[in-house]
């Protein structure tokens, strides 16, 4: 057998489950299993992964702590919030079976970390995603699962970053300000552009297509380089009408003023920006 | 003269000018012509577009009121701030002109808005721009006028838009919002990665890629059906510990707060949102 089958039991078939087991099926030398909620049994498996919900994360550790099958196995879970130290009592049952089988030299002492790691993609999984072309999996754990992991993310044409426990802290608020906050952007400006007789294809084409745009240029550009509108220039006419406008409209009018403050956070690095006068100017405007 | 060419003036060089300049010239039918800065004398033109930066644009109206040529001539402004009624004597002089020459008929009144009109393309505008496809381009002013931009737009492959002074006023709030919160957003998330020992590249790429995939996602469902994150789950510890993590970090802290209101203000209209009283705990994490 050079190439053994690798038996990957999926836990959870919500968006995150249905995708992995998608990118799974599709590869040579693995043969993916699906336990469903309403299943009591966990089959035989070489690794769990669990994407469930982070808060039935620990019910399911406690059962796979109760799950007897004759090989050991690993487990895995996909959640950008939990540590890997969830998994601890999973590496702890599945170290004393080696040992109890004498399968290992008793003098050897596994690492705390063995069978057990985290995969993590980093971007919204919707129930359309089919591709994790370009998407970042961070990942941490016991050093054989991760060379799997790294072998899969290639395959798949994601990108693999090996973290560890702070820097996968990091990178969940990364990613929930840009989803999450970028989708609350996204909302505010739709619906103003609603309620102001645009329709809702109209709007949803404005602000898809202006954000796309200046994320290309993003790419492209550094920040400085990239940043446009009224606060670059100092234009305290222009954040004076706006404001007019959005006075009605308390929700829009707090967003506008806090990422107009944040704005003036950001561009007070910048080499290129208003005089101090207007700076000071704007931000009374941003904080009365 | 089946197609009588129409020679367009671009004054003023930048980015905004640049395109235009190359946008046109690949058309039939239309001769480009560019008045430079350091030019005295406007060359006969059919329409002169008004690319200069905001504040300079009642200093080129006022010189192309003093311009002599045989034939009326049109002018444009390209500004997303600017109403349209900075052209005003623009239309004036030519209106006139025109009633000088005896060109119209005396007892027919000419419309105020009679050779002037506003195009502007609502997107982020670079030195890199080339192409306008899918960027729309709201304008409003002489009827004559926006039939030769629809024209444009349609073969530049991009969107046109009449718009009333409301809706250009609204667009361009809505545009600021979308274009340059965008890029604040994105330079706060790469600055906090970078600054947790992520390089410059991973977290261009990190912050390219999750804000990619949620437009994406954005575009094919509801901002209710894309929202995910500790907020619309109610993750109160999620919120805590990213709390914790950003406590010395005064700039990011505050946009992380004032974005996770926000959040909480648009959700409050979803069906599925979490409970009252975890709405209230999150509302005064954030508001601490």
């Amino acid at each position: 057998m050079n190439n053994p089958v690798l038996s990957v039991c999926i836990i959870g078939h919500g968006r995150v489950g249905k995708l992995f087991e998608a990118l799974l099926k599709s590869m040579k030398g693995v043969r993916v299993l699906v336990k469903h909620k309403h299943e009591l049994m966990y089959p035989v498996a070489d690794i769990f992964m669990i994407c469930v919900q982070d808060q039935w994360v620990s019910k399911v550790v406690k059962e796979l702590t109760f799950h007897e099958q004759e090989r050991v196995f690993s487990a895995v879970h996909c959640s950008g919030m939990l540590p890997l130290g969830v998994l601890a009592s999973l590496a702890k049952v599945n170290r004393e079976r080696n040992r109890q089988r004498g399968k290992i030299n008793k003098k050897k002492k596994e690492s705390e970390n063995k069978y057990i790691a985290v995969l993590h993609p980093l971007a919204p999984i919707s129930s359309h995603t089919v591709s994790v072309e370009g998407i970042l999996f961070d990942a941490m754990g016991d050093p054989d699962l991760l060379l799997i992991f790294e072998r899969w993310c290639l395959e798949w044409g994601a990108r693999y970053l090996r973290v560890n426990e702070h820097q996968k802290k990091v990178l969940h608020i990364a990613a929930v300000m840009s989803c999450n906050y970028l989708t609350t952007l996204y909302g505010m400006v739709g619906d103003f552009l609603e309620s102001e007789q645009f329709t809702n294809v109209e709007a949803k084409q404005i602000v898809n297509n202006t954000m796309g745009r200046t994320l290309e240029q993003l790419y492209e550009l550094s920040v400085e380089q990239a940043m446009t509108g009224p606060i670059i220039r100092g234009d305290i006419d222009a954040i004076h009408e706006h404001l007019a406008i959005l006075k009605h409209d308390r929700h829009r009018l707090a967003l506008y003023k806090n990422l107009g403050n944040s704005t003036l956070d950001m561009i007070s690095e910048f080499q290129y920006r208003p005089s101090e006068d207007r700076i000071v100017l704007m931000r009374e405007l941003f904080s009365s």
